[in-house]
């Protein structure tokens, strides 16, 4: 029986230390889609003051992750682009929408949107993944 | 007096929370380029066991960030691109190399290549930054 | 007085000789926005038979170039990406539509589709441009 | 026995409608990297009369082609990113150079660099290919 994508996401945030340390937090999982929240805290921002540009692509890229392995097939993020609209500081609340754009079968694409409090759009993500053949959750059974 | 790439390089990384909880040293610095170190630890993984794409991400920006301020003129992420040849695991010791590929006047690109202790390559990553006309120093004197 | 979309875009396709070969005709313009139809001839074609990545890739950057000239500020590409999910063949009908996904006084960035007659997408395309201060249609009134 | 880089790209090229239109000539083909030449003719410009963006993407995307087939692997672009450092005129006379910068099993990735007759880069590209298991010239002996 497959299982389902919250099955599948619990499976992977179990042994997640870098998103449990980011303090992220999932609201929602579909087929190919979730959104999940986290809180700036000091230890994310860089020498400016503000987040730290590779915490708003880890954020993402956890959403990206959650929403290609859903489906039940392990899939690797093969390459993303990200830009960043507008810049994030200490102590908002940052919510992360992935979305699916394309699903084949060997690769699928999502765009990950992060926005803050106040709707404002902090990071644009896309990625493409490549969709093996193994299930995220290895069975007894074989395969 | 314009200020050295290490005095630059200094006034950002003092105030940098993120590049200190990874533990990222800094091997040298010059006119548009760096060469930076990390060690992966156990608070740095995914689900998989292995280093999080954000993390590996985070590093190249922050080798992006310290080549492009260099120059003494604040730059600010536009746009990014990274590719993962190989995965990295726990203990691996890590080095990034940024590269300036082009210096325009409003914007520059950058290539971050970081491998690991066997010279195995785990991420290639191609930044380009907007130059603004502020010093990353802010001195007394007007500008 | 600031001219319309249409007229900074019609200043602009006059002389481009490269969207004229490719046959594009403009469907709709606005405030950042266009959407643009083109119909896939055999010189478009790759080694394989299907069209050209080039050619799917500069249809989205004329409707990029479009969306982003449209506020009557000259702007240029400063980076994109695209991926391809289905291939398209001789005779397609293709359309591509472009939306404004961040506005800055610098920057602005923007989503670009391609689909064919049937509605399948072949390119999803992402696009940040720099906008400088000088006008698309240059005025003999002093700036 | 498998064919070599030189069959494997005349194989390509000879029914590749548009890099003929471009008049893309091929200097050299190794395993895994080529260098091809081209001349910016008129019908390339764009509005504002300098080459066309999607053109120069198409120089290069036929360069990641050849390179990444030449292993006689049928292989598709994935992804890719573009930067363009300087502007490129009728008459100049452009030399894309691929690299191959990682090769794995299902993926591989390539720089391709283009410049002009004073060795000016033009434009910076970056793809991801997918390597299907498929031949690229299709033998009449079975696989």
């Amino acid at each position: 029986m497959p299982h389902s994508p919250e099955e599948n996401i619990a499976h992977m945030t179990e042994h997640d230390h870098f998103s449990r340390w980011m303090g992220i937090e999932i609201l929602e999982v579909g087929k190919g889609s979730c959104s999940i929240r986290m809180k700036v805290k000091k230890d994310m921002l860089n020498g400016f003051g503000i987040l730290h540009g590779g915490v708003s692509f880890a954020m993402a890229d956890s959403a990206l992750a959650f929403a290609s392995n859903s489906h039940g097939r392990l899939s690797v993020a093969l390459s993303n682009s990200i830009t960043y609209p507008n810049p994030s500081k200490e102590g908002d609340e940052l919510t992360a929408v992935a979305k699916e754009i394309s699903l084949g079968f060997k690769t699928a694409s999502y765009d990950i949107n992060i926005t803050n409090q106040e709707g404002k759009e902090v990071a644009l993500f896309r990625g493409t993944v490549y969709r093996t053949s193994k299930p995220v959750i290895p069975d007894n059974t074989p395969q």
